[in-house]
């Protein structure tokens, strides 16, 4: 159950909101977000929430019967769009492009890059400085000093930054030079890591885990929501399956039904998603059909020639390739 | 080792082909098909092949290392055809659209069906009248009485026949009034049904196992097409995961990959794929940018009354919607 | 529901009592096997069932809400036994090893693991004479006729025989050899393959499906048991998952959970489960703790010259030994 | 490859063995742990490695191929011991329990089962502090407030603790009341936090992923091995698969496995690997048969009461139970 409260509500009124309700049988938790202010009631009593709904204090309430509360679509039906300045935004109907290399290199390639995207209207690069790796004796990124140069020359394009954070001590300085910060795969259910981005002011995409259910990705999101950021967007990136094939399966079962379950956008990466270059462009295209909101996929200069990743990765003659008909498709999307 | 024979090559000549092959440490295997005459050489010697092209009575010569070797792009690059004649068929380039209910029920069912499809230009349906079902006790299927009174109807409408065989004693009655044998998941590999299947000349379409993978489901074809029929459709309908949103994990990676790894037209079954009625049309319109042939999925007039799979069927007017969206996504990949 | 029928009962008898259970809302399917004759009930009305278990002629009545019901430990608590003649016998409590090689490929490799077999007082030996191979250029089996001469020599050293049956048409030459017929992994869900078996007087292994439930499996012995034939064992070889690291995941997990379910035989096949010889003999031993009613493995004279499977079968040394620590963890368990 | 350098090197022969690894084309990585001094050589040049191993200042040197290296048997074949003091240790040969409850809730809870544990002769207790969970409106754990109650009366019972960590600001205060630190699955690739473990004089145990890969299971190990601390022990608890009978699978399969792949012990946890209580018993014996070298289990005073994880720990009557069971079959395991 969420009861909405009016903004700038008593504490006293607060307190007796929360009396009332744990009276009738629910534990509380009271969350405060950047937009709002809300009491989350767990419990299983089958009350009448009129009789909530009615008390001083109380803007609105909502049965939410799922694990997670504040990130459901039974709750806020309206999309929630990111906005990251300069008219920048990420949103149902819209359609985000973000894309750029698995690392950060050099200066060169950010550059090469940085241009490619601008050629191309894209307005949001990926690219990673903290790199999770299987083995610790490969490269894992060229950490915040990469990050800076990265930055300078973003700022000199228009280009924004979403790059991926690993552990709660480099949020401070992500947050100076970034955009929006990313959590992959594997540190899907760090909750420690996911609480202390719900006391940031900053856009979090969640990626799936890597064989997350997706009441276990929105649950993640109301970590993090909870917290009390409400910036949120979620990643399809593929699940791990039996077949050997490709690298993961992309689950583009995910888009829809994420669509249906949360007001978040929800955003497919296609690269890590099946894992090998020649079929990165259906499978962005076939998200664009599934309803994705935008698509992240990894593109470098010489794709051979990069520090990780390059099997997956565009040219960039295949990425305009592949911005040219992601357009066309959102464009037979959206005349449906 | 692929060996394609002249045709009408003397028994003689063949013979000491096969010496010759056998001599090099390969085993062989003949093969006729409606279409041709092939040795298929299994081995690892390091032959020089140009060495066995020169043989008389030798058209053409191709190494396969690949489990299968027949339904392999490697040695076939113009894809295949199927011709169901009246002008209906199945290939690359084209798109074609199969729907109809999970089981045949009723002449006034089959019939509101036929009407349904010929209104918009649909040429093919699906339906079953064996039905493989968990449990003994649930309803398996009007049989051959069922299909003989569909025949009757389709002859009408002019339109052609899909539907399941689940045994080999099945497969006569079956090749005089379908069009489209189908071999559905859970018999993906009934290799005895594979094998008899190879001696019918009607088209059949392979399900891919509920857990099959991709050189599983072309080793399967490589069974059929090795019995002697050529005339095969590759289906993907989902697999097994861990996830519980959905019925099946729809599996899109497989369209691209197949695609590339054999010269049979590939399908997508969007309904069993994922499942749930409200997700089946952009799965659908995902599997058109995904690169797939055809799709076939469930439609009914009152899918709520359905006598099974009414969860995942969709009712006409949402059948409607989605073979127009079907045929402009289709518009749009053809102009890329 | 299941409504057991009094021992010869009249017709006009049964069908009173159908025709009460169908008037409160039940479906029925009259189930005559050979040890005695039923009706299950199939339906969702709230019905207090002692109104129907004083009508003459019900013997017991049982409420059963799983897909299946006459597998279910819920209505027998008392294990199935099966008797395979002169003393050999399947059952809770006592535990049965059968072993052999994964094909039958000559009289003079039947009599070596016979004579193997006989010095470890081993009663069942395994093998196959059709083979369900993933290539159709592989070796398929011996057929019949290596049935035969197996046969022969079995009888000489008083063991006896299960082997594979891959299609209806096989059973009868099967019944007249083979001991017990056992359902592979892929044709765990051929309907008609189980409906057959269901009509005949011997016993059948149903082996687990590759990515198997075990409410699926209990489902299929439904069929075969519904079917008139209640001689039924159920086998664990090993589910598919993405690990690689061995052939399947064999799956102890459902050994506890199927002897609590059910009141069939649960055996287990390390051989398959694992895949890799060198560990077969803690799987087996850990298979046995897990509560396993028997185990069957693949053992043969030379492993490595075996026509299949020989990556995962004993040779006799390694049999031996498997043999006796089996026996002593039996032992300890019976302790307990 | 790893070159083990001899204690005590000096910085310029350590430099100049370098040198010439580097020269034949390997990257090198000086790993400087607890116990000695290595060089870790990455690359593929197809040298002879007695050039190297004659080289002054060399101890000894090893070709290993897999991902890992420090953590594999093919360099160490000796098993490694972890040793917690007042002759407690866990290793090969042995066989180690652990139980205790899902989290600390109170003082007399800590007690009760410190008491049980003491009546059964078990000398480590677990329980968690900081608990990982899906809700973030769950029950988080005491935090170091409850870990220091647990360690003043663990103290006086002579009993080991071992409690999970969640993040690299834990370490500070848990290494001074836990003997061992738990990496949970969630965080199974949480590699800061592995970093950071590296760099602790605390053994600490690594559960498996929730799909993770043995192979990714001992590269995690390698980055706390790598980092400088050798005491590690492996956790097998449970993966995830499609089947919905327990709440994970437990993976029997990965203990002779990871036996045979790394020196270091390997731990069986039954209460998360199938999750439901009544089954905890006999997947705990097949562990041992498996050839765990240790068992961590679940155990409350009253399961139905827990806070957490009731459905699948133990109250003390079956766990006295499971003990005496456990003794015996490991007793019967070192008789073979």
């Amino acid at each position: 159950m969420i009861i909405q409260l009016q903004p700038g509500i008593a504490p006293k009124q607060k307190e007796s909101i929360q009396q009332k309700v744990n009276s009738l049988g629910y534990k509380t938790t009271n969350v405060i977000t950047q937009e709002g202010e809300y009491l989350i009631g767990i419990g299983k009593s089958d009350i009448d929430i009129r009789e909530l709904g009615g008390l001083d204090g109380v803007s609105d309430i909502h049965r939410v019967s799922d694990g997670y509360k504040l990130v459901s679509r039974k709750w806020k039906v309206r999309p929630t769009s990111i906005n990251l300045g300069d008219g920048v935004k990420i949103c149902e109907g819209d359609f985000a492009i973000m894309s750029g290399p698995c690392s950060i290199e050099s200066e060169e390639q950010i550059v090469s890059v940085l241009q490619h995207l601008k050629d191309n209207g894209v307005q949001i690069m990926r690219g990673g400085v903290y790199k999770p790796r299987s083995s610790p004796y490969a490269f894992r990124g060229l950490g915040v000093e990469g990050l800076k140069i990265w930055y300078q020359h973003a700022q000199e394009f228009g280009i924004k930054i979403i790059t991926e954070v690993m552990q709660s001590s480099q949020i401070e300085d992500l947050c100076k030079y970034a955009d929006i910060l990313q959590v992959g795969a594997r540190n899907s259910q760090n909750f420690n890591l996911l609480d202390a981005l719900g006391e940031v002011d900053k856009p979090v995409m969640l990626k799936r885990g890597i064989s997350g259910s997706l009441d276990e990705l929105l649950q993640c999101a109301e970590y993090v929501f909870s917290g009390g950021n409400e910036k949120l967007l979620l990643c399809e990136r593929g699940i791990r399956s039996y077949e050997t094939a490709y690298r993961n399966t992309f689950d583009l079962n995910a888009i829809p039904i994420l669509k249906e379950k949360t007001h978040l956008p929800v955003i497919a990466d296609p690269s890590h998603g099946i894992g090998l270059r020649a079929y990165v462009e259906p499978m962005a295209l076939a998200a664009v059909m599934a309803g994705a909101d935008g698509v992240i996929y990894e593109s470098h200069a010489v794709p051979e020639k990069a520090f990780s990743d390059g099997q997956q990765t565009l040219n960039f003659a295949e990425s305009d390739e592949l911005i040219r008909k992601i357009r066309a498709t959102v464009a037979l999307r959206k005349s449906f």
